[in-house]
C-alpha cells in the first residue's frame, strides 16, 4: 500500500468507488507534470443555507474530494503519484444570503493538507452558485502537480 | 486545407468569421505548451430551463465551440497546431430547477472529439450560474496543448 | 524600488498591505513558470446593478487586482520577478437584469497591462453568480507566468 493509502487509513477513511463521468469527457487529463481534475458535485443534495446547513455542507467538500481522490486513483493507480496539490476550484450552491463559502471549502483543503502535508497547500477560489448539476449542494475541481 | 478544417468540412459545418473581444483582453494566450482560451458566450440568449429549452442550449453549446475555433484559429492560423484538448469550462445560465448542466456542455465536447478523437477528449467542469454578459444562455472557456 | 513598483507609483496607487487568506490555503502557488492566485473578493460588497452600480463595480474591479498584487509580492518578494498574464477569471455578484460582467472585469485588465504592457494581455472569462463570500460585489483570480 502506497503512502496516501496508509495515510487515509490512519484517518480512518475509505475511498470508495470510482464514478464514471456523466457525460462525454475523461476523469482527469494531464498535460506535462500538470494534472487537470474534472468538476465533481456532491452527493449531498439542496440549496447550501436553506436546504442544507453549513456544517453538512463542510462534510460534503470532504466526502467529494475522497470520492475526486477514488476517481483519480482509477486513472493513475496510484496516488504516490501525486507531487502536490496547485488549484482547488470550489462552486457552493448558495443560498441568497449565504456567504461562508471559503469555510465550507476547508472541508476539502484540510483533507488534502492532511494526506500530502506542505505540498498539499494550495490555491483556492470559493465561488457561490445558484445551481449545480443534480441539485447538488456543491462542486470541486483541481488541478495538481504530479511527480 | 489542414486536417482539422477536412474534418469540419465532412462534418458540413463551417467556422463562420472570428469576432473581437467585448473588452480589453486577449482571444487566447499562450504559454509553454499551453493555451489559454478566453470565455466566449453563446449568441442564444435567455435562461436555459424558462426562456431557453435543453436542446437549444445543447445546440448553443456546439455553436459557441465552433465560434471560439474560429477566434482561435483568426490567432494561430491553423487549428492543426493545437496537439489535444486539456480542460473545458461552461458556465450555464440556469432557471432554479434546471440541472442538465453536463448534458449541455456535451454539445461542445461532442464536437471537440469528433475533430480531434483521443487526444480530444478531456476533463470538463459545468456549472450553473445566474446570469451572464449579454444575458447570454452559456458560456465555454478551454485550455488546449499544442504541439 | 523595481520596474513595476516604480510604474505604480507612477499611476499614483499604491499596492496597500497584504492580507492573510480566510480559510486553509495559500494566497498562491507556483508549479513551473505558473503562478496560480487564489480568488480575492472585493472590499466593496453588495449585488452589481441593485445594491452597487456598474461606475463603482468597476473602480472594485481595478481595487481588487491592487490587493491581490500586494498578496502576491509578499509571497514572492518582488513583482519584477512576473513576466507577464496568461489568465483572469472573474465573478461578478450579478442582479438578475446586469450583464456588463466584461466591463466590469476591464478595471482590472487595463491596470495589468498598464503595469505590464503588451505581456500584460491576457485571456480572460467573465461571469455572473449569485452569491459571493463575505457579500463581496466581485472576486477575480489569475494565472501568471514567472521568470
Amino acid at each position: 500500500m502506497g503512502a496516501i493509502e496508509t495515510k487515509l487509513q490512519e484517518l480512518g477513511v475509505e475511498l470508495g468507488e470510482s464514478k464514471a463521468p456523466v457525460g462525454n469527457y475523461l476523469g482527469c487529463k494531464r498535460v506535462g507534470d500538470l494534472l487537470f481534475v474534472s468538476g465533481r458535485v456532491s452527493e449531498l443534495k439542496g440549496e447550501v443555507g436553506t436546504d442544507v446547513t453549513f456544517e453538512a455542507a463542510k462534510e460534503a467538500a470532504r466526502n467529494t474530494m475522497l470520492l475526486i481522490l477514488a476517481i483519480i486513483k482509477n486513472d493513475i493507480t496510484d496516488l504516490d503519484h501525486i507531487k502536490g496539490v496547485v488549484k482547488l476550484q470550489g462552486f457552493i450552491r448558495s443560498a441568497p444570503q449565504f456567504t461562508k463559502q471559503p469555510q465550507v471549502l476547508d472541508g476539502a483543503s484540510d483533507l488534502l493538507i492532511s494526506l500530502w502535508g506542505e505540498e498539499g497547500r494550495h490555491a483556492r477560489t470559493a465561488t457561490g452558485v445558484n445551481q449545480l448539476p443534480f441539485g447538488a449542494s456543491l462542486q470541486l475541481d483541481l488541478i495538481l502537480q504530479m511527480r
